[in-house]
């Protein structure tokens, strides 16, 4: 069975490679099923939002190599929102050191909603990077002489993931500072118990743009495969991450990446992911690829409804799961040779 | 840099070829230094616990292709107590199928003690496996035809693990149920809430005797082995798990295997393990090798000290993390030779 | 205005003097309109409750000076159930002081169910004595040389605010004990954290004894009016709690008798109260006289929904809220000569 | 038994009558007595608040008939703090009834601390008026055709309760709202669940306000004394609030008037109250006085630390807890003889 498991893994990779390949082909029947799903609503607490096309649907893979293949809407933009997370606490990782940023925010699952009013009064900081509050505290700690350097060292971050240059959605910002009365809220929060410092209401704009940078699923594969690829992009062959903070990243999508689903997403699905409210997800396979999703209805935990169906399948038919006992052997040999790029 | 941590993965499994092993040297050296440190305490909740030698430190490390390099005292017993969880769970799912189970037990974190008298009223069940309550409701899924015949099956599944027969402490399974009062109370609670039958009194029985099961350091690392190998006795060449299945006990002990100190387990060490209130810890690098330690001395959150220690600088110096990105490359080929046995 | 009000109450103790008064008129208009109210459900966690008609509806008054008035149904006997609590309560005040039981059993209010598996671990005891774990607790303190006497005991306590020999529902206690799994846990939990001493089980029977006392609405009534008078039977003369702990039943029902309706029924009706889940409620006007109800039919909190009608009737109807400023003045003088009895 | 205690209480009024009464003397006795008490520190959350003199210590009393007997530092400003939250709690009531003003702010005892960012989320509303969430809430409902409106009516309210014209200390209302990121972030929360509508920041500044409005020991006495004579100021006889919803007041100071001590207060001194973090405290005793207190050191829960002292023995020597059998019979005529006033 184990042989059986691995040689699907080596035929994905294999498939990979040619353009008429049977992966496309079984992407693209993926993508036609999962296409007559139609659970789930956009989310609507800002106009932008809710604007979007509800039957959007993209699916890209790009291999830790650097080939893609993808299939649907993976041109369509959207505000990447919560899907920004793990990034930003790489910079805060790199800015201070994990050391100095875990004394500002915590790394354990909270199982509680992503915008839960709850702090970790023992130990003074947010339970995790992934909840909003987290969020907020790690935007605090992008280093910068001004305003406008933060920001602009928050924008060279994705365009490095991306590989292009990216932008932020100004109406989406605008319109989540306007409305966004409970992450005004945990901010000042955190200000009263000292977890964030005076420039506080900064982080808070900081965090607003970082939710409002807009990015396709194509971007999304190129940022998940360059987490799979130990943070250099395989595309432009530029470093976006240090090779050791990497599994930091990997590890807090893993255990709190996919909201309150998490603990049973690390369970069955076993993929290191992000998922964002506009629609987006980002998985990675270590070493192996990064995955892109785009699809606006959410289900009722603030997940992609297809992005999380095509996560599940993918990490069952071809033994994903980073826990896999199948993933392994020599099979793998053929697979690491495919990382040339690496 | 890659290449000189996976280097070291290499002289890690080589090493452990020669009994004059370097890798034993230094594993030596790490007993040693961590001898040193006094921190902690035993448990006391039951006389037996209390008896414990408090410098006893073992600390064995057997590869999934069943070599074994240990230091200190390794063959010294203590009861298996919360190390049988993930173990059960697995036994449970062998008899029920992962989705069945997952009716009955949760898989996500609860950010509480082991102990909270916590249980997700919304599913229904408790959070995971790995706290008692869920424990418990484990021990009510196993199957048999009567009580002994439960227990027998419980008894078979840890010495297939182990490679031998093992035996229940009676002395220490008679102060648990004698004492076992919150232990009741979850029982209780949980037959209130019609999450357990009519025979709940019987798994509360069955969980009490699996967690006064006999086991040493060395045990605990062919547990660990085994479970690197994909369910196979590294030893015995005897299957104990289905190889499927070995993933979902991998999962729940990365995400909460390590009590409330189990985000941060798996943020910074990585390497799922489980540990018990008599000292014991199992870890397992997937498809590498099981770590096998005894220390009594407790931290606050109810780990050995001296087997936390040991577990973070073994993770750091050979880059076992499972998110590490160093974990790969051409030098793992050699790694993937030692594991013949698989 | 206070002048009407306090009218009204000069009234109403003037038309129970006669009977074929007014009052009596009142009563059975109320009692009529009431009955026509069919919301809520019966009672039914085990089959003896579930028994009870549904229809079924007692109003009993009784002056702190012995008279009563009674419509409906008080001679319908059903079980007290958590209508004993601040008897019991006293009960243990008399044995030890309030001082020893306040270190055993709190006086705060929980905003939670009061079968809440939640216990104040700070002070290391429950919350407060109308919660189950209190109840509890509270059974735990009652004194006997023996579990007979202590039954005896409490039964006699009962009698002798009933004013008759009263009785245990054999059935319901039997039923009470074999499904009381949730209570059972919480007995466990508070042995666990020593808040119970060994014979722990003796004092969950003895709750569930007490909880399956046989009353009537009359009986009810002049309960209510024992306390309403100092302590001592009005009709019978004999007392039943010494004057100076009268004041701590009444605030214990007051801010914590209506389950989690507690606060609001303190801030609208005002007057303390305990209800039963079999459909009784006792209320207290302290100095003037009691109130004795029973329907069946339970509102979402636990509170019989006529019975909880009713006393927001008659509390608005004659200013019988505790802090109602028109409560006073010269009109009480009358009130006041017709408790001779006192 | 009885007559002795209703006889001291006829004895404190009776004292009350003559300048060189006994009363004065046990006031007196009291204050000199409790003065020796330095436990307790001075709230310094702002600077303002840390220059008031540790030692000072004030205690009038004033009957509803406005007769006052006052020891120590009785004119000595201080700001009135959470005192005056019920005080807003009746003036919303009277602007939009009670019913209304429900809906938007509970009256349940939370058994949190003061500044707990807990929201009754089923309710939609803040818990009670007496938590800082609950406070914001009410002084939102305050109505005005204009914010200067909306201030003058609150200075009103106070100044007719207190007989006098009060004024607001603007240096502590500008650090109040410098530094009050809690409750800026209680405001935002409420916001984010529309528990407030878009002039919620107008709310804030006037919340920090009514904190910070400047009362004496003196002052507070005979708010309390308006309380206890149904809301018509007993000295210029000005009517402060309707007859009718002085028991509302009342009912919340005697459940959640002192912080999360409430539940203890109200079983063992059984005295309607309300402390604030400068050290005052006002208590009521229904239709007979109110008791203006003043002493800045606070214990763990916020209350001064000789304020509750006083509290305490006034209630248990004359038997003022609400529910005090002793506290009736033919004695109180004297009592009442005494509110001609009212």
């Amino acid at each position: 069975m184990a042989e059986e498991s691995s040689h699907e893994i080596d035929m994905l990779l294999g498939r990979m490679k040619s353009a008429t390949s049977p992966l496309r082909e079984i992407l693209r029947e993926l993508h036609s099923r999962l296409s007559g799903n139609h659970a789930g609503t956009v989310a609507d607490y800002i106009p932008e939002l809710a604007t979007a096309n509800p039957n959007s649907f993209g699916l890209a893979l790009c291999t830790a190599d650097g080939q893609i293949v993808e299939v649907g809407d993976c041109g369509t933009q959207f505000t990447i929102q919560s899907v920004s997370k793990p990034f930003m606490f790489g910079l805060a990782i790199e800015d201070h050191g994990v050391d100095h940023v875990l004394t500002k925010v915590g790394v354990e699952p909270t199982g509680e909603a992503f915008n839960a009013i709850v702090l970790d009064e023992v130990s003074n900081r947010p339970y995790n990077p992934m909840v909003n509050a987290g969020a907020i505290a790690t935007a605090d700690l992008i280093q910068g002489k001004d305003y406008p350097e933060r920001v602009k060292r928050m924008v060279d971050l994705f365009s490095k993931f991306c590989g292009r240059d990216v932008f932020v959605d100004n109406s989406v910002f605008m319109s989540e500072r306007l409305t966004g009365h409970r992450n005004r809220a945990m901010a000042h929060l955190m200000r009263n118990f000292g977890m964030m410092g005076e420039r506080f209401e900064e982080a808070l704009e900081l965090y607003f743009q970082q939710c409002s940078i807009l990015v396709t699923a194509h971007d999304l594969a190129i940022m998940g495969a360059t987490l799979a690829n130990g943070g250099v992009n395989p595309i432009t062959k530029t470093r976006a991450l240090q090779s050791e903070n990497v599994k930091y990243l990997l590890s807090i999508m893993m255990t709190c990446g996919m909201y309150d689903f998490a603990g049973e997403w690390a369970f069955r699905v076993g993929i290191p992911a992000k998922s964002g409210v506009a629609g987006g997800i980002v998985a990675v396979v270590p070493g192996v690829l990064g995955i892109g999703l785009y699809s606006p209805r959410l289900d009722a935990k603030g997940n992609s409804v297809r992005g999380v169906e095509a996560c599940k399948e993918l990490s069952q038919r071809f033994g994903l799961h980073a826990f896999e006992s199948h993933f392994s052997g020599e099979k793998l040999m053929d697979l690491f040779a495919l990382k040339r790029g690496r």
